[in-house]
């Protein structure tokens, strides 16, 4: 096992009888979850996806990974959501938040294509002038506004710098098997061309191609990260809250949630997670929230923000809980030394790794926010390496599912999106959306 | 003026009569801040700081500034907190979020001592090296762990590389202006050093030298900036809610908050405002988060985050508002070109600007999540640029010492960030501590 669930900080209100109470809840999630007889059941090929993804696609993944590595300075990755964070945060996570600043004999690697912002879609031309670089559009319908507006723009840049053939050889398109237009395009063009499945959810898709091929890019390690998911979709096959480390983060946080705490803070300790509590909010935010409830998913790096938000956990509104990811490995150390002057009086820690010192602060604010009635559910994990790394986003992905039904909701649509989407459509002149867009500039005009 | 308080949107808890109800709470407020009679008043000194900053210390950093571009690739800039997130908003909010990987005539500004990890601190290491660097610590004290540990190390690589004279010439110091070790060693290295003034606290403190320094290093106009702040200083000196913009929102996200709105999403249309909106947290939620009080403060960017936090904010629990800062003028622009094939059916756009899609994407997501229950309030502002953040920096430092009093907390102190520092001075066997660390032990161990 190379997670490890530790609710000794959970608080006062997990209790062996609010355990008990809420046990069967639990079972008959899970027991729907695996049966397929629950809401949204469409959406859970991500469950065994770890012993019956597509071998054959898996392997072509890592040709055009080695083929965009072999040609390319840059890889732009245009997605949205589920089709952006996954990559992005298992980057970060394995190799660094600095990715793109470090040395490295792999391609910089720049997200676009989440952000209609003008400034934010020039920075990223600017950054590939000059250079070589290809595209990896991912996108379902090929018809999401933000994505597909990128794939205009850095699709003309690319024809313009290499002409039609050389471009066609520097496009990647993950999208439907068969349907869309994307899909029509990539196959007239001869761009290569990747699926994402019709039964899982963008929040769901990291370990499908979507997030795949540019992280195998990265240079990470795409085998040992499916055989750590792998390891963990066998370890939970078994309902028990006392075995089951996701059967129990799922049943201790709705017993917080029910006791009154709204907020679930995801914490870590590294910068380089930074990206995987985004990926953390939209899973748990997306399957959750709705029909009126769920948990507030927000998200710190400690000790960062312990001088940011701290003072908040320790002492405001006491509506918060924590999960805690500690990582008991360091991927790196640094020894600190003696100063013969003692300025900063810490010649107490000379010859202490850093990461001793980053381990007592993890252990002292668990214990400072328990004692200020903020709790902390502590998932320990021995490294941020790729078989943990996938072991780790099974065990959220399927304690987010628990967690769902346990709820009461369905924990794979999310039927909210659209609202913006439709107000936007109609306040941009789309066609089909003229109704709406005459009770929405009365709206505006009021 | 710059800034416009829009209140349209802020929901059907915001009545003329909530509005005459807070009115002279807001009034009181507002003179106990400015007659200087209020808990903590000893630290306001940032509300006459646009017109009574030290002159001679502003032209010293802007030399230092100019010495800094002239021989340094690198600056790394070592703080936490207030010494810390300040900078880092202004910098990417006026330059990029992508400005260090973006070609300029500036240097690179990494930030270091915010955190413990050694895999964070070995990232700015390893980009440091074979570069020409210079170190700006930024430390009141002198002695808080994680910005002590840093300069440790940067100093010491500091000296391993230019000697200790030349060492010294690249190391600027930004501490108390007489008192403590830090400020001790600068004197007798002479190295550079500017003040951390004794009545700003670190959240209010970006417009001082401990956000400047960095700040001018990556060519922004520090003096237009500090005019911004004038123009808003200026603006805001009368109490009237209709008039007063701070006052206005100062009163209307306390009006949601007493009607349940128990969280604050600051929200942009700009990833370059990401930073901006941790800034944003560390100043409200250090300041109000106390006594079991306080508005929780999250963030997100939109419309990235509609596709991860969307859902949960259109139709999850019904505790959160939105304080929406847009900004009408994009920095850059680019145009929707035709494509032949239409294929993402977004031909309807051609011609049109990205900032004018980003615009109705805005307009539309304030009336989806109006009519979901999830109220605005914006606030527009015309430019990203120096005049206008400096005037939104004082507009926002404002509103909170005004917010803070309305709640009635003292929004200058920070009592509980000490209770984490505490206990890990225990557990690392700080001298001094011995009690406390017999105590904590006993609790770890249980």
């Amino acid at each position: 096992m190379s997670l490890f669930v530790n609710c000794k900080y959970a608080g006062a209100e997990v209790t062996p009888e609010a355990v008990a109470k809420i046990r069967p809840e639990v079972e008959k999630a899970f027991n729907l979850l695996r049966s397929g007889g629950g809401a949204g059941s469409e959406f859970t090929g991500w469950l065994d996806l770890p012993i019956n993804y597509d071998r054959d696609e898996f392997e072509a993944i890592k040709t055009c990974a080695e083929r965009i590595k072999s040609d390319s300075d840059v890889l732009v990755v245009i997605g949205i959501g589920g089709s952006y964070l996954g990559a992005r945060a298992v980057i970060e996570l394995i190799k660094s938040n600095n990715y793109n600043a470090l040395k490295k004999d792999t391609p910089e690697i720049y997200f676009a294509g989440n952000t209609i912002s003008p400034s934010a879609v020039s920075d990223i031309i600017s950054i590939c002038e000059g250079k070589d670089f290809s595209i990896n559009v991912i996108s379902k319908s090929g018809t999401t506004t933000e994505p597909a507006v990128a794939f205009r723009i850095f699709r003309e840049l690319l024809i313009k710098k290499y002409g039609h053939a050389e471009a066609a050889r520097r496009i990647y398109v993950t999208t439907d098997k068969s349907k869309g237009k994307l899909k029509e395009l990539a196959d007239r063009e001869g761009y290569a061309s990747f699926i994402v499945p019709d039964d899982i959810g963008g929040r769901y898709s990291v370990l499908t191609a979507v997030g795949l091929l540019p992280i195998a890019v990265a240079g990470v390690d795409i085998d040992s990260l499916m055989e750590g998911a792998r390891g963990a979709r066998e370890a939970y096959l078994n309902c028990d809250i006392d075995k089951n480390d996701c059967c129990k983060y799922a049943a201790v946080r709705n017993i917080l949630y029910r006791s009154g705490k709204k907020i679930e803070l995801c914490v870590a300790y590294e910068p380089a997670f930074t990206m995987m509590c985004e990926w953390f909010k939209q899973l748990f935010g997306e399957s959750e929230g709705k029909d009126g409830l769920g948990i507030y998913p927000s998200s710190a790096i400690f000790s960062t923000d312990l001088h940011s938000l701290g003072q908040y956990i320790q002492q405001g509104e006491r509506h918060i809980f924590e999960t805690v990811v500690f990582f008991t490995e360091p991927k790196e150390d640094l020894t600190i030394n003696a100063d013969v002057e003692d300025i900063d009086g810490l010649n107490f820690l000379c010859g202490k790794k850093l990461s001793y010192v980053n381990k007592k602060a993890f252990e002292g604010t668990v214990i400072a926010h328990a004692d200020g009635g903020a709790p902390s559910i502590i998932i320990e994990i021995d490294k941020a390496d790729e078989y943990n790394t996938g072991w780790m986003i099974y065990f959220f992905e399927l304690s987010c599912a628990i967690s769902g039904y346990i709820l009461g909701v369905n924990p794979f649509d999310q039927p909210g999106v659209e609202s913006y989407k439709k107000n936007m459509f109609a306040l941009l002149g789309m066609p089909g959306f003229e109704s709406e867009r005459e009770r929405i500039l009365h709206r505006l005009s009021e």
